[in-house]
């Protein structure tokens, strides 16, 4: 469910928007973007949550496969739609993820 | 709303996890520990969004900001309780955010 990354270094984009009234066609299209990233080379995983803020941050193997996936096509039209249609704002970052741990209960 | 972050580069501190069913307390401590991490040098900011998963995105001035964060002893309380009651899983990755470009509405 915590997308499973592989060892550090690899890239996060970390992507946290505030959505207008309109959110027609957002989830089919959002479903389909992660459908779409998750064949490109060099994508590693994608975590999701929206309450008042959306954040959605998807992991890649280097700065080559952010920015293949940035100049994606499909991804492209969609981040069209988003800026017309569907975000107040947004804010990206891209980041290097320099190391990480986790907990599991038993 | 969105994090208002100083230009690149700074640190992310991204905290993604699964909580378990009993939540008695944890707002409360969230909120908390929001204001304390407001009061240390070097904290730029923190966007929060919970769905199925949630996501708590932290932004700091250097890397040293994020370790004596780490080390703060009211935030290690608050991470011993969050084992033991309200996390099923949790992964922390610490990123350097290299760039960032943003979009509002007019």
């Amino acid at each position: 469910m915590i997308a499973d990354t592989p060892k550090t270094s690899y890239f996060a984009v970390i992507f946290t928007s505030v959505m207008t009234e309109d959110d027609y066609g957002y989830e089919d299209m959002a479903n389909k973007l992660v459908e779409l990233a998750k064949q490109q080379d060099g994508f590693l995983g994608v975590d999701s949550a929206r309450s008042a803020l959306g954040i959605t941050v998807s992991y890649w193997r280097d700065l080559d496969a952010v920015k293949k996936w940035k100049e994606n096509s499909d991804h492209k039209l969609a981040r069209e739609k988003g800026r017309e249609i569907w975000y107040k704002s947004f804010k990206t970052r891209i980041a290097k993820v320099e190391s990480d741990y986790d907990f599991h209960k038993l």
